[in-house]
């Protein structure tokens, strides 16, 4: 227990280095920025637009990140409307942003980032536009996932679910850049990394980020980067942004922060998402927040006719509003799965509903019963008489008069389920698809600052997308497309900021302002 | 945002001091322990038989922290039962101990630390009387939060609700010492106290520990202190032990870390559970584990008969068997507030169940309905025709035959409600006593070695007590004395490996073994 090292320690990611121990500069710039993600091109974008000089370090061999995997869907609104919600004649204030966002995320929501958000979403959007992302002109209303065609405007959250419909008025907000099929998150990525490098951004591909660098006021003043075998020491005049994703692909993390997520089973993100940007920002003070929460879903739509169906857990009971967001059904059912010893969960359809759920769906869940009559179903399902059979009944019954007087469903997806029944088993680790990642990151101001535990800033390092805590808090208050939102967004005031702070510094520099602050160097 | 401050900073929980900051040393000590509560006083005892010279930090006017507060309850078993286990005819191995608590804690539990525990707990009892703290030899048999006679052995978790009945023999384990009426806690702690000064540990009353103090190599080699008005650097030989309590006196932290805790109303433990032990942790690298996590509570019984009633939720749906553990009780109580739209809880109770609720309860629920049908009530109460009746019946149907097909509560408690009904409020913030800690904290080895985000040691830091994550990581999964039984038993490994870690400096200064990991001094 008493040995001690002696030698220069090895920069990894859970250390910050001395500057001291950095003997000289390999490259020297205005803002370093670590993954080349929605979260990191956008911040490059920014930061060059404002004249800093960027180096960016991705640790694969292409921009992309996440994002790039992604539908590539944007949630936006607010503003009295983004161009392409008005175009469609839905109206969205910034208020009515607000309290929805607010909604889905209390009590852990940022009411000074989501309002920041919702004041400034409508001109990301056009930003956007600008920096050559396309978006058709045009609006799909169906209840799915992701849209298959090119279209772009979709309702893809909780805006036409109870409570949410009572207390906020629905506009879809799902914006989904042009591209036939899935997966218009490669396209969006492309055109972001493509004004990148027309900015003149530095981009190192192949180039791991391997710790901060901290002078003796403990200001972030570089990063030690490991490209084509080589250590490299990259000062940071304004500051060192953190755009290096969640920690979704960390097993031992998700384990030890994330629990109720153990039991989805397909983490998505890229391979990169291994908490080192956030393990980065806690080696030097700042704080991780919201570790334990995750975005988790059961993608059942299409086809939408599911939606008619209810769901059940191990006890015959419902639990939520079948019509609700996936991630938010998803989210209900791990908690379930948590909270009830791990017993089965079944969604239970009729012929109609049921539909062409074997080639349309994504759910990977098996039939395990089907019965002529639901006590015929219950008993193959082995619950008691009268449980399962009840629900049914009573859900019947209400849906009759287009009404769920227990969960709210609204009356569209509301018709008495009719005989013949077929379940289909909703229980995690029994084959069900359940794609998860990760919600908590490092605190941060809007402006990207990275916060310790006492309020206070790191000086000189920002986090933007899932490097940091953002906008999307809750795993059941999630609406597909908010974290890339979130990631370009955030990624862009983080830009701003770091290159303000490089000018600022720059300017102290001449005129001997700030003095100490150069004097690592 | 470039303004720099060139002054020694003040020391402050979230930021170490680096030991070059400090002149001289006010105190020179082998080991350093902040906080006088369970996991102080045993780790002081435990470091002061090993030998060494310790210094204590208490922040109030006198030892008790958290434990003496509490109940007095210790949760101890294993090695074929404690003395007193067995004097009652309980036999309980060690595997049956790790299982059961495997099974409370999974899939966050700490394997390592539960084997630790589970195969000393018993000699745990015998160290604890040894120290002078009274056990009756007697056995109490009801089901009650905490006995208010002077008894010792009860039962204080789930060892008989389902599903750890059918996986775990079933033994009483709470340990209570002996005082008549409640809150024998104070007692453990005077004996604690008296034992740890009577071997020289040096006591420090109203001194606040303000930061830890770090060398050039990253160990901890001393604490910063202001006691009288005056900031001490006090060096520790061996390391720091830091035994501070939890964090649920920082409204801010349970708001950001813990949200779901945000519905209980009612934080249990001392003033100084302001989370300042882990900050400390964290500043230099600890990690901080679990921090979602609690305990909360709804203590209803006694009344023991009120476990004859249901509980269900604003859809009349039970949600948990009745007759387990008031803190799985109280967990899925907020659960189920926080998933179904913070609607109503109720307790549905008949007469003979209600039983003198009205003097013997803390649990502080109103009547809000009374109905000489259970129809009546369902109307009352504004539920939908056919929700809580159907409960009811199906409930009243099975119990009949001594069965809950559905949640299996254990016959004992299983006999149908008969009319008139009552129900009672027990939704968070309508008045219901909902205590609740926090039991996130410091990742630590068995040892109490503070540990890393990537698996190594803070050399010369431990944390034990509720400043670490210990044994006790799920509020579903707690006992009563479970966190008394962790902080007491975790103080003991830390105050050895403090004062081990304190001889081998000592043995290595001689030798210059080491050579400089005294170079800071």
């Amino acid at each position: 227990m008493t040995e001690v090292k002696t030698e220069i320690k090895k920069p990894t990611p859970t250390r910050s280095t001395p500057v001291k121990e950095v003997s000289h500069w390999d490259i020297e710039t205005d803002v370093v920025i670590v993954g080349f993600g929605g979260a990191g091109s956008c911040a490059a974008i920014e930061a060059a637009n404002a004249g800093a000089e960027v180096h960016l370090f991705e640790v694969s061999s292409a921009a992309g990140g996440s994002t790039a995997l992604s539908g590539g869907e944007v949630y936006l609104g607010g503003s009295g409307g983004t161009a392409m919600q008005k175009k469609f004649g839905f109206e969205d204030t910034t208020e009515n942003l607000v309290n929805y966002l607010m909604m889905q995320h209390a009590p852990q929501a940022d009411e000074e980032k989501i309002r920041r958000f919702a004041e400034g979403a409508a001109g990301h959007f056009d930003w956007l536009v600008e920096m050559g992302v396309p978006f058709k002109e045009s609006y799909y209303e169906e209840r799915v996932v992701e849209p298959t065609t090119d279209d772009c405007l979709f309702w893809c959250g909780n805006e036409k679910t109870w409570p949410e419909i009572e207390k906020c008025k629905p506009v879809p907000r799902g914006h989904v850049v042009q591209m036939e099929g899935m997966g218009a998150g490669a396209l969006l990525m492309q055109v972001l990394e493509k004004a990148a490098v027309a900015r003149g951004v530095n981009v190192h591909f192949d180039s791991r980020a391997l710790s901060l660098i901290v002078d003796e006021h403990e200001q972030v003043v570089g990063l030690m980067v490991r490209k084509d075998g080589k250590v490299l020491a990259c000062k940071a005049r304004g500051g060192v942004v953190l755009c290096a994703g969640g920690f979704v692909m960390n097993e031992k993390m998700v384990k030890q922060y994330a629990p109720r997520l153990n039991a989805a089973n397909n983490p998505i993100g890229n391979p990169g998402d291994t908490g080192t940007g956030i393990q980065m920002g806690m080696s030097v003070g700042g704080a991780a927040i919201n570790m334990h929460e995750g975005f988790s879903s059961v993608p059942y739509y299409p086809p939408a006719s599911l939606t008619y169906s209810i769901i059940v857990n191990g006890k015959g009971q419902r639990f939520v509003n079948e019509d609700a967001y996936h991630g938010r059904i998803g989210t209900r059912l791990l908690e379930q799965y948590r909270e009830q010893n791990n017993e089965r969960i079944y969604m239970i359809a009729d012929v109609d509903a049921y539909g062409n759920y074997e080639e349309g769906s994504w759910l990977n869940a098996d039939v395990v019963a089907t019965g002529e009559t639901i006590e015929e179903l219950e008993q193959e399902l082995g619950l008691p008489a009268d449980s399962l059979s009840h629900t049914m009944n009573f859900y019947n019954q209400h849906a009759e008069a287009g009404e769920d007087p227990l969960f709210h469903k609204q009356s569209q997806w509301l018709r008495p389920l009719q005989a013949p029944y077929v379940a289909l088993d909703m229980t995690p680790g029994r084959g069900v698809y359940i794609p998860f990642f990760t919600l908590g990151g490092l605190d941060t101001l809007p402006s990207g600052e990275v916060k310790k535990l006492d309020g206070s800033i790191v000086p000189g390092l920002y986090a933007a997308g899932r490097t940091a805590c953002g906008i999307p808090r809750r795993g059941d208050g999630y609406n597909s497309g908010i974290s890339i939102a979130d990631a370009t967004f955030s990624g862009r005031q983080a830009g701003v900021a770091a290159s303000q702070r490089a000018r600022s510094v720059a300017y102290a520099a001449q005129g001997c302002v700030v003095g100490c602050s150069q004097g690592g160097d």
